[in-house]
């Protein structure tokens, strides 16, 4: 097993390090912060600044996965080129076509974007649990150019800390991340400003479908204007799809009066979502080493399936 | 204490008659459905079909409290008018003004509107809870010819339940319920919409933002759709305060690529909804007897602020 080196100890990369440690995996991380580094040590990791990580990353061909926001993982990139230009490298950001852009402008020859789809709502060293992944999709990114081995590797680790594996391109990532993540950001901020410039009375009155409806407008907004302004490209369908049928809505209520055909389509793509979600799926096995493996990898991704286990070359895989 | 006769014996009705009961009134209900009646009954709970409730209401002058959908309202305040004329009449549903309409144009001659703010994903008699108003918010109108007697008996009725009375106008209760209850039904049934055409991948990629922002959407459609058409004079402008801001979004992503003003105007409306729910509040009294009492309770209700407790003619207020 490939030993991990991961640079950023917030709530992703210090998940991280403490699901790979648990999973018996020789990891160790680096942070710029010497507070975060302190904490770090204090639970008994192993924390250095990021040259000497990287530096041991090149010795040993460790898998590096920068954990750090978009805005800052430019300087990140820079330093593996400098430190450890060999190594594979995986990524844990919202938005994969342009951070791959971004990895090879910065110069890096073996990447494999990543995207554990994980809390964002706490953040920091403090908040950091080794059961973060568990169960949870982790999409994995394999284009033309991928070598297998290497999304291999990272698949691999996705699984080791307890994530299912969603094989998926940059694009069909971006795209569906901007509909269940982006868009969902903004229609919670625009609720919750509506509900606000609305008054007292309104926010007194407000329950149920409000406070779900505004939560995720609590998030960080840094974090959140990063990964919705760096996925603007799929970003701005999404929204022009909200506000034509949200448009449709509101010409339907205002000449017959009616929001039928909205409220029973969203009624039965909850029902679909939960049907997917609860699905126990159909077991599968894609052997990755096989000529068009990477096809059946992607077709996989795109009917909803994960890959939930790997025995040497054979992924095991589930459909709903 | 005024008797309650309850008409209707789904959540709500079904919660007032339990809560009303465990509060040491006399209460009895009825309903049109032979099996709910029998499982009412097996309870231990006063029930009887929907003629005889009312001529007992009629013989002990009790509070009404038509607890059906608004489409059943009409047949249901038609025979409140022939067996129980002289009663005063409250409701539960979620719309003020057509209501209140709605109830002159039956010949019911004393009304005064009531809106319970309390869940609506679970309904039926078996998901009825004597718990269910313990600290909500119960909006009771308050019109220029509301008799005052009329307002506080239905109010006592919602404090005898353990509810938190919002002195409101149906044109306040209405505009606010459009913004903070209406347009979060519409938005999460957009969202769900969008997500299960972005088909299985992304679904299988969606995680909280996703699934906090569709929930309400899994309510029944029949009832969304009847409280959101039937606030349809409300609804339109709060639709297109939200189409216009999302627009503006969209505009600022595909022009300048930013999305800063919409996110953090979102993140401080969250700050601003957290902060008054959580404020412990001033409080107050307004004697409900006093000249310009109901100038006072409206101004209370505009101000975010809640009757806790009634003692007599004095009001105990809290208000954020």
């Amino acid at each position: 097993m490939r030993d991990v080196c991961v640079i950023g100890l917030g709530l992703i990369g210090g998940s991280l390090v403490r699901a790979a440690s648990a999973a018996g995996r020789t990891v160790w991380g680096a942070t710029a912060s010497q507070a975060t580094a302190q904490a770090a040590r204090d639970d008994g990791f192993d924390v250095t600044g990021v040259p000497e990580a990287l530096k041991r990353a090149a010795e040993s061909d460790a898998l590096v996965v920068p954990a750090v926001p978009m805005t800052a993982l430019p300087g990140v990139l820079k330093a593996i080129v400098e430190h450890a230009p060999k190594c594979l490298v995986t990524d844990v950001t919202s938005v994969k076509g342009p951070v791959a852009a971004m990895a090879e402008r910065a110069g890096i020859t073996r990447f494999v974007g990543g995207h554990p789809m994980a809390g964002t709502a706490e953040s920091g060293w403090p908040a950091s649990d080794a059961g973060l992944f568990e169960g949870a999709a982790w999409a994995v990114c394999l284009e033309y150019d991928t070598a297998i081995d290497d999304w291999v590797a990272v698949t691999r680790l996705a699984l080791d800390v307890g994530a299912h594996v969603v094989p998926v391109t940059s694009a069909m990532h971006d795209a569906a991340v901007a509909r269940i993540s982006h868009l969902p950001h903004l229609l919670a901020a625009v609720l919750a400003a509506i509900g606000a410039d609305a008054g007292p009375l309104a926010l007194s009155l407000a329950a149920g479908s409000f406070g779900d409806g505004i939560r995720v407008a609590g998030s960080r907004p840094e974090l959140v204007q990063a990964m919705t302004e760096g996925n603007a490209t799929a970003l701005l369908p999404a929204l022009d799809d909200a506000l034509g049928r949200l448009g449709a809505a509101r010409g339907a209520l205002a000449s017959t009066g009616g929001l039928k055909a909205t409220i029973v389509a969203g009624h039965d793509a909850v029902l679909e979502h939960s049907r997917l979600s609860t699905s126990d799926g159909e077991e599968g096995v894609i052997d990755v080493t096989a000529p068009g493996a990477d096809e059946a990898l992607l077709e996989l991704g795109e009917n909803g399936g994960r890959i939930i286990a790997m025995d040497r070359h054979r992924a095991t895989t589930r459909t709903p």
